[in-house]
């Protein structure tokens, strides 16, 4: 049975996406429309109790939280496509510490900074301009410790691609492309070079070509 | 060479400290004293780029985010002490989806909660009164949904205790105890018989007797 994942137009489904492209699974889409609160229906509250996007059904399996269902489908299929987890009980550690950033130094004040100068507008609420110079001001504390360990190793776990920085591509699109502020990572050489490398791979080109973001 | 854990008085760092007692690992700790600001020495920032509590030293190998070091422990001594991650791939899945639902849906808010209740007032800050209502109510919904979870299964994951519950322990214990909320536990019959069962475990009291709250 082919693995199906819902909300397929949004950013943190799109984590999903990418990773089963990068292990070769194949996979069908569920469109779930947020503006239109279906997120919030009682039948998709069985699956997902509390009211997010993405799930994932694999057979009669569920999961929900993008960050687990990458690490069980690319522990699932260790043998196929690209390795993402690291090789070693040290590269994974490693691998897991930067996914850790990414959750909660990178994601938080750049989600603040897309909900309120993107989102907001188009749901005609109003935007907070002190949370958006204060996203403004961590993102650009997080970006400069970016650029100082990207400087000393090809990718956040090391010298390979893994799931930490595959977790970055949706909001790291959203950054450089979406909120007016591609100078912070084209102001930092390392992080702008990393960011070059990652967004150019295949399939994260597939990603953005079938799977356009709803805003 | 001994495990080495900076910062044990303080919550995240207390994750660290439970699993290193149930997977039966050999470690001291290092006091690191926030509120004399030594997390932003650079000494420390040497250890940890963001400034923040925990992180560990084993050998030669240095490792920061209380979620990936737990993670990083299970894995190395997974035939070591109590089993954390779950058997299979499948249950090892839940365990990464619930260490994520802590993570996002149940930390956020019982975090700003502490700074306002706990901490603001001690450091002469004010507390911000909206924030501690919007955090009470996102946290009910949370427990709402747990209860519903812990009426199928004793254990977040499954019947097995694992690093999904252990994580809830750290900031369970300022809910339950040093906020004055204990009500939203025990009014939660399944979440209450939960909260009594994993709080009670010996590691978790071991840690409680040897390593004080700071606050």
């Amino acid at each position: 049975m082919v693995v199906k994942v819902y909300g397929p137009t949004y950013g943190c489904p799109k984590r999903v996406l990418v990773c089963l492209i990068e292990k070769e699974i194949e996979f069908e889409t569920v469109d779930v429309d947020l503006f239109k609160g279906e997120h919030k229906e009682p039948e998709f509250l069985k699956l997902q109790p509390f009211g997010s996007v993405p799930v994932i059904q694999d057979g009669d399996y569920t999961l929900y939280e993008s960050r687990a269902i990458i690490r069980y489908f690319a522990e699932k299929y260790k043998d196929q496509g690209t390795e993402l987890l690291g090789k070693t009980i040290e590269e994974k550690g490693l691998v897991e510490q930067w996914l850790e950033v990414e959750a909660h130094n990178f994601h938080p004040p750049l989600y603040d900074l897309v909900m309120n100068v993107l989102f907001a507008p188009l749901m005609g609420a109003p935007s907070d301009q002190k949370v958006i110079e204060e996203s403004d001001k961590k993102l650009e504390k997080v970006l400069d410790v970016y650029e100082e360990r990207l400087s000393n190793s090809k990718y956040l776990a090391g010298d390979f691609f893994s799931l930490a920085d595959l977790s970055h591509l949706p909001f790291g699109h959203y950054l450089v492309n979406q909120t007016g502020r591609g100078n912070l990572v084209r102001e930092r050489k390392h992080v702008n070079a990393w960011w070059d490398d990652i967004s150019n791979r295949s399939s994260w080109k597939k990603v953005l070509q079938l799977y356009k973001y709803a805003v």
